[in-house]
């Protein structure tokens, strides 16, 4: 046998510690026990019919529906890469920075990319839309359904008519949305879906429910070209997840069966509490704290009440502060995370996340008390 | 609040039950328990410091060194999606299944892509190797260093050698063979090293360390286009992991934190054990297994011994026998996975993974014993 040149590395010889921390930012978010104690079982074979099992829990009645094994950006990949071929035009709504990352995505594959930007913290009307498809004539309509970088809940109402009069797929990002606000697919004509695992569902990032239409697959099953990756081709997604209805399963990619036992049971979470009790609780946890941090004295980033996501909460950086001060003082002294703002919100906003299990008024007097506490203690300017 | 039309699904009331079962196929492996606990610690922030300290724990002493959020095949797409742009030349070795779909990525985004095929069970020669080379002027060349699919472990000496001659990056596949046999990146001047988490490494699927050198970096770093790919793009994932020596690292994706703790967490146990020792340990648990294997009357399927892989051994086929039956009865009679063969080996082959804690002679010797028992108790013809 050859000899190592390089010893092992040191660091690698202490134990490995991880702190508990209260997860209160736009996501990852607390995972409680049982699903974190879920994706500890043994791990099994990806092509196993046990594991099979498992996945056809996750998935829904809308046969294209199954999880990427990634988080939301590759979510976010899977579905313009197959939606979208060279030379097609997309057309992206920027109400915050996932509008910029599906423009830029579709970009680099080559597709022609115009954008349509709201301003920050505002949104879209249905007539800018409508303005902007006629105009563009794209394939594919991105939009952020909760948009964790501005805050803003997007309105989804007569959006799949339009798309769909300009024969446009719409094409739907609910990361932090989904699960905390009412979101009907089928019935809002949304052709391409997807969410992350870390945000409302509460398992560990890695994996990314999404789910097409017939009317998308139509599209992606009569493409002229391969889509650019094979690991997140739906022809051979669909068929390890057993949604296109072949008889035999072909060994695609290996798939992360653990997570996929962590994001089962957090669905298992959901549908023991209800959808509709979910929705009804994140949007009254998010009122109480939207009316205590107005009875302090803060103000919401996101000025339409209907427009404000219940998940994401973007609080003007209270004037006079350093918002850096304000995060690093609440994670140093209370051990719970709020963050900074990001993309076009960086440096104007506090952004607190409250999902899942953490959204409960409970955490809400948590992170008000917090935000007193260091406007109390951070430094203030005189003016 | 609107009301949902589709009740939870009944499936996701059921408890979640894994069976425990002997991993012994080509991947992926048995976790041990240390590692899966490693797992379920708590979530962190994709962004905190402690999480960049367990990711640092996973780098090597190359600065290009990381874990891609994804399996191994999302590794070979970032391997490839960043080294290769459109138009470019690639040539890639077909020993088995991971040859065909390396050539598969590259056509997939424009490359010309060229293929030198080894005959199932064997190997190329440096002489065929420098012939293509020469012929073809590739940018990446593509070996699998452990294929899986045939058992076969590719010699490399010599090999980066005749690419740099020719301006040629090499890109190796290592998911198979890391850990388990002598690889050493540097002295073997290999350009670009992947390897995945679920097979010596014993920890969960879904993470898949990859490393870059400098030569890889320069091509890299000057390409004239964006890599299809923003998920997989070097100059994001480098900065993520503070691979590039920037002062601030930026919000990239969501890193699959609880797979990195398990991560970090293999690597750990590989680093107690000694490199060096783990692959004296898995060529001496091979060359019992073969043996065995041999005095039982069965055939290898790799002729030569030097280029048996000693992680992942493939069987012929017993004669008289339907391989599936023998597969079958061994996972129902002894609870233990073992697999046939896949790709060019498809149908000629019982494939036996054995592979990080699973290599010992205890487990060799159940599997001796599972066969057995399969060959007394399965269906043979009369032929």
């Amino acid at each position: 046998m050859s000899s190592v040149s390089v010893p092992p590395p040191k660091c690698l010889q202490k134990p490995l510690v991880v702190p508990h921390r209260y997860m209160f930012g736009p996501g990852p978010s607390n995972v409680p026990p049982r699903i974190l104690k879920a994706g500890a079982n043994p791990v099994i074979g990806h092509m196993h019919p046990e594991i099979f099992e498992i996945m056809s829990d996750i998935k829904t009645q809308n046969s294209m529906t199954f999880a990427v094994s990634g988080t939301g950006h590759a979510a976010m990949e899977c579905a313009i890469f197959n939606t979208v071929e060279g030379g097609e035009s997309v057309l992206s709504a920027v109400n915050g920075i996932w509008g910029e990352r599906a423009a830029e995505m579709a970009e680099r594959i080559g597709a022609t990319v115009n954008t349509i930007v709201a301003p920050p913290g505002g949104f879209l009307t249905n007539a800018d839309i409508e303005q902007a498809l006629s105009k563009h004539r794209p394939v594919v309509f991105f939009l952020a359904h909760g948009e964790s970088s501005t805050g803003v809940l997007h309105p989804l109402d007569g959006i799949a008519e339009l798309c769909h009069k300009y024969n446009c797929l719409f094409l739907v990002d609910s990361v932090a949305s989904m699960g905390g606000t009412p979101l009907h697919m089928d019935q809002q004509g949304i052709d391409i879906l997807y969410t992350g695992s870390q945000k409302v569902l509460n398992a560990p990032p890695g994996t990314a429910p999404i789910s097409f239409s017939e009317r998308a697959c139509q599209k992606i099953f009569s493409r002229r070209t391969k889509p650019v990756s094979f690991f997140l081709d739906l022809g051979w997604l669909a068929n390890y997840w057993g949604c296109d209805g072949k008889p035999s399963r072909l060994y695609h990619h290996t798939g992360p069966v653990t997570a996929f036992y962590s994001l089962r049971e957090s669905l298992a979470v959901l549908a023991e509490e209800g959808l509709e009790n979910s929705w009804e609780r994140h949007h009254k946890v998010a009122e109480y704290f939207h009316q205590g941090l107005e009875s302090m004295g803060l103000k919401l980033f996101v000025k339409e009440k209907k427009a404000r996501l219940p998940t994401v909460t973007t609080i003007i950086a209270p004037h006079g502060y350093d918002w850096k001060e304000i995060t690093a003082y609440i994670m140093k002294t209370h051990n719970l995370e709020i963050s900074g703002g990001l993309g076009p919100s960086a440096g104007l906003v506090l952004r607190v996340g409250l999902m899942g299990c953490n959204s409960s008024k409970d955490n809400v007097d948590m992170v008000l008390a917090a935000l007193r506490d260091a406007l109390k203690h951070c430094h203030k300017s005189k003016v």
